[in-house]
């Protein structure tokens, strides 16, 4: 029997998994396992990694890897987004809990959790509610500056564990302050490992696949082999950290992991520390789904798949409480992780569920292995990943597209750079919705005239036009709103005083797609002031559903003009001998 | 010799007095000495009056009325503009000096100088940088919701003093609670007084003007007699309160006030001062322009004179600075004797220095007279002159016309009753700007078709229209920027996915004034997803100004597509055939 007759289309919207699961075959087992078994082992390393890049036990990583990729599985809408702890949440996390609490300390671990907790709950509310809208107010420029900040302070953070130093601070700043005098303390042992994982890394990185290609291998087995790089670092650096005893020199070690699975818990519910990150959380949450719902329609495009960005809110939410419930921190999609999830064959959701299976089982089986572990490979592993985060080519294009919106980047790097990721992120938005408004506050308008031999009315500045002196005929090339509304009062007090002889003032709207209560009231103040002066105001080719608004207003009828169909009527009704005569005129 | 021509240019646009004094002549003299002279009579009681309301000694009020009349004079470009203590700022100075220090002190008055200081130097600052655009952040809707608000506010703030009873409080919640229980303690006397000036103002307010013209008096000096009620009613108080020493009884009087001119001195520089009051300031220069701007366009209209609002900003803000020095505190223009000003006859801003001038010799001479004048005079009067300012037609327009800005204009009422005018106003600029930017996110976008005998593209909804399953064609009404980038990625993802046939899209971009640097990037994300699903992207119609600004960047490039000056051009490019053949079929 049909599951789609049985389930009602309510459910299966906020369900999604009630639509795919009744298609499920075992071809698509297929994928999806094989995409598992490659994520898992990539994600394991990346999971521990970020725990501790937060400042939180290895064991947060993981449980960070479980419940949440089960519940995207059953809410998402994209079929090969890989959920999970990422670098920049991470280390937004660590700036929001480290103003709660000391890193090590259980109300450091209490906040990272009602981090997500916050998080998941208002992504679960912005989606009911269809918010989704809430998160353009990150603006291209902004996101992709702060990531790009974030990723190199991230980087710039590993230092200290690559080299077997300490450091710490919020800011790049403060960490490169407290990172440079420790230059003389570093443990030459977990430095040599930690440059030498590093330097493998970035071959892997680089030369492996070409390689892989040359002697003869695939295409996709070389690709994957090549993204196994962290996992035979891991297996190596542990082989010679074991076998030359290097923990006992000063190599820093994971040591034990507990091998149990989460243990479900309410986070901690202090509502001093549930307002202390308040501010935090919508960030964190933002900026997760932006960076999660830009990698879903990509991939989806690839194979022409829906992407519901209202129930991806949702969905993300959901995990993130699950990470919350679970003792885990703020989770998002992750974009390697997902990339080889789709190239590896991921064809539903339930990959990232099989994910999870395997997390778990590393975590009940494998966590003894990784005893000799050393940090620097961790930390050598982050740099890698974080730094194809770095995007300088999206500096430059935004540089040469628009000065203003370079600024507003640049001010978004140097503000995280120096004060933290919320001053970088709120400035950055603070000044595109500055940027943005003050771009409409001064729009284009021409003085039009009527081009021989034609109805047509174009710029004076450009066209050989016919005008009359008693006519201002002005087109407004931008829709009428606040930003702006006073503008046209000035410009029309302007342009009335500097031409006595003018009786009539037209203004023709064909790129007006909105007015707004601050501009229909500068409309009455310009009907009512030109009215004063003896002078008619009349508008001309106005939009449908303009007119319908203006219609709700008095507007209409305390207008001294008219509203005319286009700008030719408007002209022919003041002077009709002239616009008629223009129109019969030989074009020139 | 003529002036103009040895003042450069550059001065005469900072400093206007330059050209219009060289014109200046006994007829404008006449004209500017009346309208000095009746304006004198309603300033001296108002500029009491708002001090008192400010929480400041009454001579303070006499101050603010001198130095930045005649600096106004000099610098201002309206003729008939007076500049003064107006309510609205008072109230806000009241607010932002409350919670500094208590009335009364002298770190109060500090506290209102420094805030005519740094509105001063904010507006310089604003008007030589052309920034005054930023005064469009109060949407019509929030500014005219705030003086509604502040007026109210004002008034209840008289009822105490009306009655001769003590209550304080920020916000009206606050007062009404203050007020209530003390209304037990009410002085007969000064009630008396109170109510009955009050009905007095009110009845010339409303009745003073018709019965002098029904007695054979001319339209102006009817008027004119009408609007001396205030002077007429501090006469008649002043006399009963002398008479029958009700000062003894516990009416409360004006008492002596220092007869000397200000001393000129700077503003006290105390650092934690000036931060304190750093979020207020702004707020007053910005609702003290608007307010000013509005009454100058609307006047100057009346005359077709020029009014240029980034000079008045110059001009008001040395207007404030000049209120500073000399022992004032924050000034704006005033609605009702700038409408006095006008209608007396006064040509040019000299008619404000003559005012300033009778504030001068009142001050020096006339002061002695006003030891007994009645507080709750100065309430009745303050009372009558807001009520002008509550704008409910406002409230009943923007309801009809939007139920969004009606939102906002409510919350900021509401929210300064409750919570006071800086959160009032902050709420407001937040809310219409929020408001503003949800409104351009969802934009109208329709799929249109060709109409059968013609090159036009429209609806496909509203249209019998010709439309090629492998090519979706788009035409977006509203400009492409940040808070809708997302929206047509979301859009193009959803339109793809559900017609498998597509092979083409096409943007049809007539509406679209602008694409900023966020805009860009989803055109290329849409561009690139589109590639990979095997289908190209073209864009038709497509603005002069974008053109040039895509050629910037490398989108051109990389489109799959092609730019196309018309709908039908890029519809023929891809179906030469079916476009053809339904421009040459029979119109329906």
């Amino acid at each position: 029997m049909d599951m789609k007759l049985i389930v009602p289309d309510m459910l299966r919207r906020y369900v999604p998994i009630l639509s795919w699961a009744a298609e499920y075959s075992g071809r698509t087992l297929a994928g999806d396992l094989t995409a598992a078994v490659i994520v898992t082992i990539m994600l394991i390393p990346q999971s521990l990694a970020y725990a501790l890049l937060v400042g939180l036990p290895p064991q947060v990583g993981l449980y960070a890897s479980m419940a949440p990729l089960v519940l995207y599985a059953i809410f998402g809408t994209s079929r090969a987004l890989a959920v999970g702890p990422v670098a920049v949440a991470s280390l937004m996390t660590a700036a929001a809990a480290g103003q709660v609490a000391a890193q090590g300390t259980p109300e450091y671990l209490g906040a990272a959790i009602v981090l997500a907790m916050i998080a998941g709950l208002m992504l679960v509310a912005m989606g009911a509610l269809r918010l989704g809208f809430l998160a353009n107010f990150l603006s291209h420029p902004v996101i992709s500056g702060f990531i790009t900040a974030a990723a190199v302070q991230i980087a710039a953070g590993q230092v200290a564990p690559l080299l077997g130093i300490r450091a710490h601070g919020e800011s790049l700043l403060d960490l490169l302050v407290s990172l440079v005098p420790n230059l003389v303390k570093i443990n030459p042992y977990t430095a040599a490992i930690g440059l030498a994982s590093l330097a493998f890394l970035f071959w892997v990185r680089s030369s492996l696949k070409p390689l892989l290609l040359r002697i003869g291998l695939g295409e996709r087995p070389a690709d994957f082999l090549a993204k196994m790089g962290p996992a035979m670092a891991i297996v190596v650096t542990i082989a010679v950290v074991w076998s030359f005893r290097l923990d006992a020199r000063g190599v820093g070690i994971l040591g034990s992991v507990p091998q149990n699975l989460p243990k479900l818990a309410l986070p901690p519910f202090d509502a001093a520390l549930w307002t202390k990150v308040l501010v935090a959380a919508p960030l964190i949450c933002i900026v997760g789904y932006v960076e999660s719902i830009s990698v879903a329609l990509t991939l989806a495009a690839k194979r022409r798949q829906r992407v519901d960005p209202d129930q991806e809110l949702i969905a993300l939410g959901v995990a993130d409480i699950g990470a919350a419930v679970s003792g885990g921190f703020p989770v998002a999609g992750a974009l390697s992780r997902s990339v080889v999830n789709f190239e590896a064959g991921a064809q539903t959701p339930a990959a990232g569920a099989f994910t999870a299976v395997g997390v778990a089982l590393a975590t009940v089986f494998l966590t003894p292995l990784l005893f000799f572990l050393p940090k620097a490979v961790l930390g050598a592993i982050i740099i890698v990943a974080v730094l194809s985060l770095v995007d300088l080519g999206a500096l430059k294009r935004t540089f040469h597209y628009s000065r203003a919106y370079f600024a507003a980047m640049a001010a978004t790097i140097l503000l995280t750079w120096a004060e933290g990721v919320e001053a970088g992120l709120v400035a950055g938005v603070a000044l595109s919705i500055f940027l943005h408004l003050y771009g409409t506050s001064k729009p284009h308008v021409a003085v039009v005239g009527q081009i021989p031999g034609t109805a047509h009315f174009r710029n004076v500045k450009r066209h050989n036009v016919v005008t009359d002196p008693e006519i201002l005929s002005l087109r407004v090339d931008e829709s009428l709103y606040f930003p702006n509304a006073r503008f046209l009062e000035d410009l029309i007090n302007e342009a009335v005083a500097a031409n006595p002889a003018v009786r009539h003032v037209i203004l023709e709207c064909p790129a007006v797609n909105t007015i707004d209560a601050s501009a229909l009231e500068s409309l009455e103040a310009i009907n009512h002031r030109l009215k004063d002066g003896g002078i008619s105001f009349h508008l001309s080719e106005v939009k449908g559903p303009i007119m319908d608004r203006l219609k709700r207003s008095h507007f209409l009828e305390e207008m001294t003009g008219k509203v005319h169909l286009t700008q030719y009527d408007a002209v022919a009704s003041i002077n009709p001998e002239l616009a008629r005569r223009t129109l019969e005129a030989k074009k020139i």
